[in-house]
């Protein structure tokens, strides 16, 4: 199988990549690691990425930025970080990424705890994560071919201890739990689901 | 109670209005009609509105376009009509309205079924609806001085019949139910929640 994964180089993505190697050929893509480059809050940008790549049965996503800060002072700035980069870019990877993808292939997002179960400063990152799990859940309806979308959504990882601070009470989610439900998003065979790792 | 309605004249709004009408000041607005006049899309003719309203005790919305067709030919264009209207434009209410509102006031968005129950041609609206059910969790619990904020989240309603066809096998949910959801939100007193009506 050939398996894009875009954020390949992060922390949630190097687990992502290495639960995938054996047996796949991974193609590895960041901003500026990994084979291939490619700007995902840039629809050309990702244009241009599946030119080059070609076909492909799989796409993973663990990238996309979203501004964490009060709510209080908050602007509308401030949220479009969010919607401009982790949703509005992991959702061209699809509206684009449709068009080239091989027939049974399928797309794994990343969304994360926060649309529904919030910590303060995060209001930003939560609404683009419930938008994802959202959209996953209409495109999965409408996608032909046989071809398949869901999205992983993690708590708080183990390796990301700088969060830590803003997730008081939460449990930091194993790295194998959750590598291990992006393997069960491109190598199983459901659609339309938000796989929650907590 | 000084109660805001935005989108007061529309098949949802003026429902609401009725609901509410009794015993309280209500403050129609729409982008054409109503006491005033707002356009959600544009922040600096909400912060306009909030200006010559003044203080407030509730802000109900019950409008934000969103772009309904294939997701074959679905484009970032397409998906930005949900993201700059129904989403950021009721997420702009409450990010400038949270300076005017009164203590214990309280926000009531809209948001929809399409955001768990997908039918086809709908994944951008789906977006929006799911962005806006989180964006009210994750604002629950930072606003202040006892201001809440609910989304109430219909199912197609009755008096929206050119939907039908869109919505198999979809029940059109009562008015006076979907009014008392916002009836709910409004003069009960819990936060973070989404009423669904269905
Ligand atoms: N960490 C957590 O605890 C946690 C929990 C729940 C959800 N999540 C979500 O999981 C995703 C990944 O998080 P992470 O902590 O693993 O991130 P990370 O360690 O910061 O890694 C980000 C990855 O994305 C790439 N990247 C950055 N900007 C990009 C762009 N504009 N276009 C394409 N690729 C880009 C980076 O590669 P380059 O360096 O080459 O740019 C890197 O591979 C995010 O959506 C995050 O919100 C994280
Ligand atoms: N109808 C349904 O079956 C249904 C089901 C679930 C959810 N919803 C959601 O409920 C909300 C209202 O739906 P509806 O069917 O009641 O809509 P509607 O009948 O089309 O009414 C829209 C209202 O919004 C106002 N409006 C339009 N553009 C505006 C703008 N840019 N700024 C401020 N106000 C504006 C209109 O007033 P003017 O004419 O003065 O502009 C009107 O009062 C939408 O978010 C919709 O997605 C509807």
């Amino acid at each position: 199988m050939k398996i894009i994964v875009i954020g390949a180089s992060g922390t949630i993505g190097k687990h992502v990549v290495n639960a995938l190697a054996e047996g796949n050929e991974i193609i590895k893509v960041g901003s500026k690691s990994g084979d291939y480059q490619v700007n995902i809050a840039d629809a050309a940008s990702i244009k241009n990425l599946f030119e080059q790549v070609g076909p492909f049965d799989a796409l993973v996503s663990t990238t996309g930025d979203a501004y964490f800060g009060p709510f209080k002072d908050m602007t509308e700035a401030n949220m479009r970080v969010g919607i401009d980069s982790k949703l509005m870019g992991q959702v061209n990877l699809v509206l684009i990424g449709q068009h080239y993808i091989n027939p049974k292939g399928s797309f794994t997002l990343t969304s994360g705890s926060l649309a529904d179960d919030p910590v303060p400063m995060a209001a930003a990152a939560g609404t683009a994560n419930g938008a994802l799990d959202s959209f996953a859940r209409g495109a999965a309806i409408e996608l032909v071919n046989g071809v398949r979308i869901n999205t992983v959504a993690p708590g708080v990882v183990e390796e990301s201890p700088a969060y830590f601070p803003y997730f008081k009470g939460h449990i930091p989610v194993n790295m194998h739990r959750v590598a291990q439900a992006y393997v069960k998003s491109v190598l199983g065979a459901q659609t339309g689901q938000v796989y929650k790792v907590l």
